[in-house]
């Protein structure tokens, strides 16, 4: 069902002339996002990203600018609102037609370029929220490399738990605190124990950390019951994002015993504001292979299709600003850069797993994916794996250093694929600062 | 703020003569609900149960039927929604006012009752459906026995892990698949491995069991960052219903290392209709005392009031109702009886501990109270706790056995609270059945 077509030709060209330089948004992207004027009163709307504008698709909407087929009308039909939840229940077909009507008319030369340009918003004069009300939030737990870099941490004996490689890990997280890009929070009070105390202590977290994610929006949902196959997974996937899953690491320790993660995850999760369609990630769809020597999937969470176009090689680089850092004009400072090509599971085996019991997903749903971690010490996709739990500080341009975040300190993700033969497609960014703890709460 | 007051003078009787003969809902009670007449195609809306009928609000809002205070009135101007939030969202006074002000219209001799009584719908007749959009769902884990029994079957040598007295244990659970007493669902599909095998298998799930739980509802929430104070948790909660966490054992057994189960438990919870104020249960507050052995709780969570009023006594049974038993003719058998005033943990608590990181709490939230067993085996709130295990079969009416849940199965739960010098307190019922599994998923 998702396979190359025109819209990916990377010899397209926008007369949207800032699409065509090595944007995050080139006219072979079209993400979606949800945004108004800042600081103005209008209405939140959707938007498509096109080099450093955002054709407003409310407006484009409401004119005779754009002429569509039906399945793209009913899309459009739905850009006025201030959520993608209704586009995201419409399904595949109507996200492709509105997709493909977009390319066609962004294009150099495409006639609808007069009656579009009224409806061009510089992306610098924007503020964006969610892109949809998220009903339901899970978290994944897809990189090997994590899961037993941090299992050695916790379990040193036992560092990755048998289970791992037959099904996806997966736990339900928090989505009301889960907030677009620009998200500022305080670091979080809670409880923490050390090794060699006798009881635990109350204060603000000491161990506080980002983990590299992505977010994935499902788009039409299942009936309770009723599994999502997966070879028919991506069809119910809407598009992509950045994921920041921010993480408390001392309170984790002490409460995720016997039931999972709590407080130390339900404070704040940050997403970007852009959602990447799957359509546009069809040409950086790789073959996912599973090392020889290790156990086949279930016959549920496998496939010939999953095996040969299942990973998708997006890259994901993390960067750390520090207050003294921005004080002194330094440039954010790269922590790891990473793939999800090296992901253990697919996101169609995410979906499969999720709904083989009958769980229902909707649309506006999140998953993510899980810190993505590489092989290689640098690709850790969180400060608990680059300072070895807190053991070996990083240092900081300026000579500051860090095992886990200061106060002040924002946390910058990035994430891109390129190939050869196809236009970079980028997903903007996501990023969020940590603000003292609450004063009021210590008591 | 929450104290006794004339609403629960156990002297008043209705005009409603059914809510005077032992009712679940007598004039005392005034739980809410979203309901309609069964098989019609009304909109859906809140009603307030007295007696065996039910006063449709809706339809009060729209006549003159109620002289109201401007609390009341802004309440009952809500009641035509499908859902409670919005009167969740407008906090304790106002509630506290309509359920004033129908205490006064419903009593005998009320001048209203010629006015209202049009507005009755028998019970008989209705549906309903959730009482609220559930934002998040957080179950909790605070019966001591429960935990401790629990854990002794997963981990004999340290059945009771060190943090469980120092903190409420709660983890995130799914929302979407949370329907309404009358859910019927599917056996779930899944990952087994037998503690002999090599490998895991797929199928059905084969140890299906019931958790009794009390649910409860949030009614106004809290900016991020900003903590409810253990003393002002109680203006936050809503109500209370009845709540079955249906679990899958052996699916949980499988998956649940490091991060807490996620298909064991998301393909189906239950909740009771009807939604019983924490108003109408000041009467069975009752002290909450830790053994004097135990660590006393962190500041954040001790009070004087919680010690001297924080538990409530719920008393909570489960029945269970086979196909077999259905056909021969007979009454569900009781599996359990148990009270929430064993809880470990009282819901004061759980609300400070859940929102002392800055997690944001929103109308419409539900929490879970964990399993609620109590000290004895007779009051274990789950079949793997009665069954040891999966051990000792239970022996049913008619001669069946189980140690988990066949398909046909329909496990009942109801809730009261009983004291003398004050009207019995009912909490309705909740009820569902086990379909067999799926036959489409069995590939």
């Amino acid at each position: 069902m998702l396979t190359l077509n025109e819209t990916h030709d990377a010899n397209l060209l926008s007369w949207v002339d800032s699409a065509n330089d090595r944007s995050d948004f080139p006219i072979q992207n079209l993400p979606l996002a949800v945004f108004r004027r800042s600081g103005s009163d209008e209405p939140f709307r959707v938007g498509v990203a096109i080099g450093d504008q955002i054709l407003d698709l409310a407006g484009v909407a409401q004119s005779d600018a754009l002429t569509t087929d039906n399945l793209c009308a009913r899309a459009l039909a739905t850009c006025g609102d201030d959520t993608l939840n209704r586009l995201m229940a419409l399904g595949l077909p109507h996200w492709s037609a509105l997709r493909l009507t977009l390319s066609r008319a962004l294009r150099c030369e495409a006639e609808e370029q007069t009656a579009l340009t009224r409806w061009l918003v510089p992306m610098t004069g924007v503020e964006y929220r969610l892109p949809c009300q998220i009903g339901d939030y899970t978290d994944f737990y897809t990189s090997i490399y994590h899961a037993t870099s941090v299992g050695s941490l916790f379990r040193p004996d036992n560092p990755l738990l048998p289970n791992y490689k037959w099904l996806p890990i997966g736990y339900h997280g928090r989505s009301s605190s889960i907030a677009v890009s620009g998200q500022n929070f305080h670091r979080p009070y809670g409880q923490t124990k050390a090794p060699d105390a006798q009881e635990p202590a109350f204060g603000p977290c000491r161990r506080l950390d980002y983990e590299l994610e992505l977010g994935i929006f499902i788009g039409t949902g299942n009936d309770a019951g009723a599994a999502i196959q997966l070879d028919q997974a991506e069809q119910h996937v809407f598009g992509l994002c950045l994921f920041n899953d921010w993480s408390a690491r001392d309170l984790q320790a002490w409460e995720y015993q016997p039931l999972g993660p709590f407080l130390a995850k339900n404070f704040a999760s940050t997403v970007s504001p852009w959602v990447i369609s799957l359509e546009a990630l069809v040409p950086f769809f790789v073959p996912f292979a599973r090392p020889a020597d290790d156990p086949q999937p279930l016959p549920y969470l496998n496939s010939e299709k999953n095996c040969q176009q299942g990973a998708v090689d997006i890259q994901l680089s993390a960067h750390l600003l520090s207050a003294q850092m921005s004080r002194q004009g330094h440039a954010p400072a790269q922590l790891s850069q990473s793939s999800f090509r090296h992901s253990y599971w697919t996101i169609n085996q995410m979906v499969a797993h999720h709904t083989v019991n009958g769980c229902n997903l909707q649309p506006g749903d999140l998953f993510g994916s899980g810190t993505q971690s590489g092989p290689t010490p640098e690709e850790a996709g969180s400060l608990l794996e680059l300072s070895c739990g807190g053991k070996i500080p990083l240092t900081l341009p300026g000579g500051e250093s860090r095992t886990f975040l200061e106060d002040g300190d924002t946390v910058i993700f990035t994430g891109w694929c390129e190939k050869p033969g196809f236009a970079r497609i980028g997903f903007g960014q996501v990023q969020a600062t940590v603000l003292p703890a609450h004063p009021d709460m210590g008591a």
